[in-house]
């Protein structure tokens, strides 16, 4: 590793890279923590790199939040330079993580909600603490929908119906629930989880680099979307998260302690359907 | 509501229109059924209709039995209403299902089969008693195949084989099995399964409309077959259902009972597995 | 049967053939198993043949290991003879099976792994025993990737994530894991899987053939790759096949013992994770 990240803590195992999202207060997905993803898929994407690349979070209660709704157009910029002109977007970016020739396993402990589960959804497999893992798309419930993935991945993972109920209600998906839909590879037991993860990245870190890459290729090439729909998933989430609802219901969120480490943070999913649809502030 | 429907009770509460089939004496889809969904569904495209709908049954033992064998042109005349020229299909209707605003979530007790299976398969979600409900596509068993749907979502999201497995066996699968595959979002116990769809529905209908219309399309435009497949699928149905093989099984059914309340149309997947393939009427 | 088979005995049981796969002393998939296949899946497309057809292994043990990997160009130049100019594929060979007319139902104990779990993807549906059942996709540790149909079927059947876990981890599936996957229909007790899988083949071989042909042709028609990705795929394990980290890899296993009955057989997945990546004899 010749770069130090600000938000990633990085330790080189054999042929395996394990990288630690540390950003506190809560991991939420800033322009810090989009600076330093780029900079690591772009080291990700030498030749000479790690075969398996393991992600996890340093805050056991959130993996990643969601993105900064404060930073939205900062975040944007930075992830705007790991694509060409015109793709300033997180799909985007999650989409180079889908395509870099290292294989992601992701380690979930803890929150991924709204883009923080489009990360996990763009790595090649996830596993997820049976105790103590919580995914969520909260998009539609705060007025917009997800559009760094999700609606890509989750249709083509779990099916019509079972992503319309994930995106459609914004509920919290425990770990259980989430292996039963597919969101998931497996739910482990949180004691196990370590050890399953790190046996699983370890083995294939021993296996030929252009068998792993020839393979991971031929399955993105029938399982990925194409760019325009990447494109228009994350233009819709622009134009939807700056209207009136989206705003409104903002604010009502900020109110009740958004983005802060709390009951709104930790339960998001039961939150938001306690805010009825007629007053925003009520 | 400004339209009373002979075959359909609607109460509205809040944003989501609970509406209830009562079509005596076992709910068949025929000429009645498929004039009142189409109404409801005009209702349900205008603008100010409720966002989420919630269907159930007014009888236990049947939600859709299958089709009104005795007036295949006579319903297939109502569904031609919804459609445009030349597309007077249950298959067309039931995809207009699938793109209305409203989110429509299925409540399901009883026996749904053939087309009334494919009208869960249409809606957005499915919620199943765990104790009290059965699937099946008896089309082949019958001698024809699954014209309105099903062919397109169940390969969809059960997979090449489970799906195959579906429609070449024609089996009843009970709740369990069909929340394993996919057929179903989930098994509910039936004690809590009332409760549990109103509350999410209750959930959906005070999340901004242009929010969840805006998902429903983006994950629409992934996962609807193209109406190319939905005619095709229609045409063939109506080609063998009206060939010997299924006019023989067809009357062998209604020397058994079928369309009336009894053994044969509660157990249908098990008769049909009593069937011999040489004489028609043993 | 006009045609006796070295390696598959027949029986014919009313609509029902059961074939089973009987090639000494490891069930291998070798010229002679390909040979016979080629000749049972031509009498399988007569209009005359059986409807249905159960395949299964005489060996406990082994379904089938894999190929024949000391004979590649042999059994290649078998399955030729299935397909047209140019289209010398096990992987074009398993994609005629997908489509011949009658229906293919899979019982599977003992080991299936490599080009023998792609047989068993390509069959319509599979049954496995719940304790004596094995899938795998090994090639990636052995230096190649699956190229008769794995990549195509596994990501369509498990999604992107699922498939990926599977083939680039190259890891031992057990019937309840592969059942939660979707890689099998089900896992049943080994117990009850003759009588389990023998009634629902007699069920589907009394229903109408022309209601079995065009449900079964119409889910080929959505869920079959096309054969520019079958070709692709086949080519591409050809090339890796013969390079230089399959080759030591592959004669690293020889000398552990591959292609007997033996523990390197028996537990393929495990032995894979034992070798390391950058001594190939170690």
């Amino acid at each position: 590793m010749t770069v130090p990240y600000e938000t990633i803590s990085t330790r080189l195992d054999g042929n395996v890279l394990f990288a630690t999202f540390n950003a506190p207060p809560i991991n939420l997905i800033g322009p810090e923590v989009v600076r330093d993803l780029v900079g690591l898929l772009d080291e990700l994407s030498q030749p000479s790199s790690a075969r398996v690349v393991v992600f996890d979070s340093a805050d056991p209660d959130f993996f990643f939040p969601h993105v900064d709704l404060t930073k939205v157009p900062e975040y944007t910029a930075e992830a705007a330079r790991a694509g060409g002109p015109g793709d300033a977007s997180l799909g985007m970016l999650f989409r180079k993580l889908s395509e870099i020739p290292a294989v992601t396993v992701a380690k979930l402990r803890g929150r991924a909600r709204g883009a923080g589960s489009e990360f996990l959804l763009a790595c090649d497999m996830r596993f997820a603490s049976r105790e103590n893992a919580v995914l969520g798309q909260p998009e539609v419930g705060i007025g917009t929908l997800p559009g760094a993935g999700a609606i890509q991945h989750l249709t083509r993972l779990l099916g019509r119906s079972r992503a319309l109920e994930a995106v459609l209600t914004s509920a919290d998906f425990d770990a259980d629930l989430a292996e039963r839909y597919g969101w998931i590879n497996r739910a482990v037991p949180d004691a196990a989880l370590d050890a399953f993860v790190a046996a699983l990245a370890a083995r294939m870190g021993e296996f030929p680099r252009e068998a792993l890459l020839a393979a991971k290729a031929a399955i993105n090439a029938i399982s990925l979307p194409d760019l325009a729909a990447v494109r228009a998933d994350a233009a819709l989430f622009q134009q939807l998260v700056r209207g009136e609802a989206a705003q409104q219901r903002t604010a009502e969120l900020f109110e009740r302690g958004l983005q802060t480490r709390g009951r709104t943070e930790l339960g998001l999913g039961g939150v938001l359907g306690e805010m009825d649809g007629r007053s925003p502030r009520a």
